[in-house]
């Protein structure tokens, strides 16, 4: 049987270690590269940073996997037994650009079950925690559980990508939500966006497409405050796969994929 | 004549004080009014914070005259003098919603000229701070000129509001111009827009409808920088009314004009 008060330990500790470790580079030389399109960006620290987690984990967990944005850890197509998914600096143009706004993003799932999720926003040096079944933290502080929101009282996030045009949904479909909430928000790191859901900064946050390891610890994270992730047909997510993510507060979220997201079909 | 040296240092006395009494405000309850619409929030620190300023600046220099989004200050309908334009709280969603991610944004003028600006990040406990001719700096460390940006590498404030149908402005307008560039941000304060502009990690930010108290500060601190900062078609900021506004890395600003905004106009 898994230790997991271990196992939070460690990861608590190596997560505050590898942000300590990003924010020394700042004074060296950025190298960065693009992967797939110019704008998919990776730096040798987003590499480095993985590959630090991969020489911790596999040193004092053997038997765990890894699931990691580089690339350098294992080749995981299936969740049993316990998997580390992680993204080493989530954000990574907001890295770039701002040297702020992104977050180390770690979920750890047991025979697909998530465990333990921490975000942790390097610069602003915060610790967004979750254990299954202990509650959410915000550093060290416990998260309340997520109140009722009215929908003219949201603030949502959501990136001008989906109200306009883009090849992954009609544009026209979430407009009248981005017209109905409070406001609106794009930070430019999903990790950072779900930890806001987690602590009530957001009331939704929505996003078409985004891979396991951009969302494996905001999923913890909110489920543990009463919150619900699911894509954005409401259906639960393939923690192996590319999904589109509605991360809510659970007063709203059948309420907004019933009269908004779906409203289309109902037509 | 002025001593600014010393306006200069009361006022980042005073910026810092007001910020620690909001910080301290958290612990104790917030009364919320909505002025002219439900979004349009108040709260009772917005007026307390601003009478804060009125105090400190008529019993330290009688002669200056206050513009405060409160209206607690002076009917200020001219430039003449020297003109303090305060936003206690710039953000006030962010304020209530988050308790993080607002500023208090202050804009000293004489006869019309930018002379000092200070935006402070509360929460973040970050000063954004420029007096004219001397530079700009965060937190004590001088912020560098703004370095040419390429269209295609742009990160860009603008809120999803000004690309789907809204009163101000067509919004097929703008979405050619978040097609374009790299990424979109928005964070729900004008003045941290502004300062992030100035500081290279936005290098435009664009809405349709500013209050002189919301760009005030924001217009001193990116001109220090070298960049520019007019309304939507290129012209200069009235600091009497409401304004669209432009802020932008001077290598774009003229650019986009060009090409993106008047685009319509060119066909």
């Amino acid at each position: 049987m898994n230790d997991w008060s271990s196992i939070n330990t460690y990861a608590k500790k190596w997560i505050r270690e590898a942000g300590a470790l990003i924010r020394e580079s700042f004074s060296t030389e950025l190298m960065i590269q693009s992967k797939s399109t110019p704008n998919d960006l990776v730096t040798n620290m987003d590499q480095e940073t993985e590959k630090y987690f991969i020489n911790k984990i596999t040193s004092t967990f053997p038997e765990h996997r890894i699931l990691g944005e580089e690339g350098f850890g294992d080749q995981v197509t299936s969740l049993e037994g316990v998997v580390w998914i992680i993204d080493p600096i989530d954000g990574t143009m907001n890295f770039v650009h701002q040297q702020r706004n992104f977050a180390i993003s770690i979920g750890i799932f047991e025979d697909g079950i998530g465990q333990i999720g921490l975000i942790y926003d390097v610069v602003s040096d915060e610790l967004y925690h979750a254990v299954k079944g202990q509650g959410a933290y915000f550093n060290e502080k416990r998260l309340p559980e997520l109140e009722t929101v009215e929908i003219e009282k949201a603030i949502v996030g959501i990136n001008t990508t989906w109200v306009t045009e883009n090849k992954r949904i009609d544009h026209s479909i979430l407009t009248p939500l981005v017209k109905k909430v409070r406001g609106t928000r794009s930070y430019g790191s999903a990790a950072i966006e779900l930890a806001y859901v987690a602590a009530g900064r957001l009331d939704m946050y929505i996003t078409m497409r985004l891979s396991p390891w951009d969302f494996a610890a905001g999923l913890i994270l909110i489920e543990e405050v009463g919150g619900k992730v699911t894509t954005i047909e409401g259906k639960p997510l393939n923690l192996v796969e590319q999904n589109s993510v509605f991360a809510c507060n659970a007063s709203l979220h059948d309420h907004v994929i019933e009269n908004y997201i779906k409203q289309e079909d109902l037509e």
